[in-house]
């Protein structure tokens, strides 16, 4: 399958990033295709995904308070609020249709591949800048549409979050962080920014945080 | 005047803090109310003030980023959100009445006392935790409820700049602000924080804020 | 064993933290002290560890970046120029020493486990304040001393390792750090701190990284 | 008089600094030079540099904590270290024979101007990258490598202070910082750096460091 069309920087880092391929068509995900992923690992991976919103939810916002432009703030603000005003109240929600009451969701012990995840994209942010987030947070954001997008039809048992990232919905909030990240590249190094040294350390950082989300859906795979 | 009720930290550190009344009742704000300010000073302090808005959003941003509990998050997310996508907006506008345009907005040069006050809150903030930030931004978001609430009614050329913090909307934040502020204390250092050290690091935070803003009014009043 | 006298603050985290044995008791500390730990597994860790030098060094110039006293920022100081100026050099001469060469060390892929905890840290001191970033750094500043001081005259292969930590050099660094943090807590939160939720807040940063120490000695064990 | 040597970033960055004549040249230099500055002037910026110092030193180790590679972090790590262990005493000392005691330097209430050129610079570092932060650091360092090239030899009541930035150890250290800087510039954004909007980006913020350093010595003029 090509490369979804989330934007330049996007299809450079992805083609540059060795576990690109080890992440989007993890053992884990092709589970989640075919149907047949226990139910319990994926309950496991819902509580984690759940504290996993959080410092995702963290990381836009420090997003916010780096960028450069009003339109950059106002891209990540509107996610941030998307995050904890819609997103975590409906995973709270589909959590408790699963029997996991809130209070077994906070008290859920962060998985040691959900702390290497999120605690990377954070320091990415607070140690480099916008753009060091921006390429953190690219494998997540965009993995998961590119892998909502593959597993479209799919049916079966985890439809729902499978429709949830191949949905119209998704599909252009991925398109819009490609746009971002893109402009937010073009803004600081200018059009011919892929030929400088920048570019490679950023490719990296996408590179060693799609690494850290091949471990995030290892954990799921092996269980609670 | 008695100190509004936007709760009992804010009631604490206002009475602590030396140059409160020079802060609120600044010759600025009396000449607000009696609707003596040139308008070019009035202009002045507008544009300052827009460039004012960008980090205080940021700082807002930062707040939701540290944050320790979810209820703090959507606060402040909300909190920049209605910043970049309300506020910021409606500035550009009422700038626009002014004569004021976009560009002109964007061209304004950063005056010392903004960058002073701004750049101390954004520092307060990454290098102390969440209360420092709640601390440092408390003397402009309660500071404004207490000036509006004491000119409420004085008419004038003012009177729309005095009722946007007059108001019923304006008052309900400072009271919802005044809380998250109380509540934050309260979860990290317990219900006896007023006797902590701590306590007396975040009034001196509040403090030299509020010094700050005095330093933001006489810019305000020196003109451009 | 009793625990080391490192001071009032790791005396409590350390008897709260669950998995405090699991990691100052870990096979791969077993191993070195029977000296049966294979050696590729210990130049693996060398390796993994050079790389978490860097990220420590980071982090406790954080702490300078973030100290509330100027002795606090003294103490943090000294640290990161003894671990740039001196730890580092001597790992790249020890390292060496194993036929590992520079160029070899810099070419290091930073481990999952490796990411986990130093990315643990520095967001801790970033997203928190001074005192979130000693409690992440205490398991590994004072666990290794406790280790050295129960290891000491193991001899073996690995005595040379075992001496650093077991030695008076290492020993006063971790009752000079134990100090500095019981200093730093009573600054901030007065003597009776052990009473606060902050306590409870502090005691679970340390027992999270704590846990993520685990992590690191399972990555050694298991081998490149 | 031409530009001291200190590299091309800086000869770039003055160059397109519109106030750095204002600066370099302020009244206040004048009468250091020609020795006929007020005693108590003199005195009120010793007393404000003290605090400028811990702050400074802050934002140096904040370098060190976002440096991108060992050698920046090394260079970084010395500065704070003579920053705390020498230059900090050392001032301590100044300030005692000029009568002032320590205990009078740390109540120092910290000026306006002050607040807004060390809170600028840390909030450049924290919001923006390793290379914001030298751009915000330079017109400090190198602007008073320059005053004390130029003022070399004046004699008079402030001869010590003018020797020791005209003097050879500190004006290595210029040369040092400077190529720190240019060596900075190229391993992130390539030898053309130079042609890239990010060149804009942090000659403004070179610039606007430039204008608070007005401010600070126009706080010295101004007096207690």
């Amino acid at each position: 399958m090509s490369a979804p069309e989330y934007g330049r920087a996007f299809t450079l880092w992805r083609a540059s990033a060795p576990e690109w391929q080890a992440y989007t068509r993890h053992e884990f995900v092709e589970a989640l295709r075919r149907g047949d992923l226990p139910r319990e690992n994926f309950l496991h991976y819902l509580r984690q995904d759940y504290v996993f919103l959080i410092h995702f939810a963290r990381a836009w916002a420090l997003a916010a308070a780096k960028a450069g432009t009003l339109a950059e703030m106002q891209a990540a603000s509107a996610t941030v609020q998307a995050l904890v005003h819609e997103e975590m109240p409906l995973h709270v929600q589909i959590c408790a249709g699963e029997g996991i009451n809130e209070a077994a969701l906070e008290a859920t012990e962060e998985a040691p591949a959900n702390l290497a995840y999120t605690r990377y994209v954070l320091d990415a942010g607070y140690s480099g800048d916008f753009l060091d987030l921006m390429a953190a947070l690219a494998p997540c954001v965009l993995g998961y549409g590119e892998i909502g997008a593959r597993l479209a039809g799919s049916g079966g048992p985890y439809a729902a979050w499978i429709d949830t990232y191949a949905g119209p919905e998704y599909q252009a909030l991925c398109h819009d962080v490609g746009a971002l990240i893109d402009g937010a590249l073009v803004h600081r190094l200018g059009p011919d920014w892929a030929s400088l040294p920048r570019a490679g350390q950023l490719s990296k950082r996408f590179a060693t945080a799609t690494r850290l989300e091949v471990g995030f859906w290892q954990m799921g795979l092996d269980g609670p």
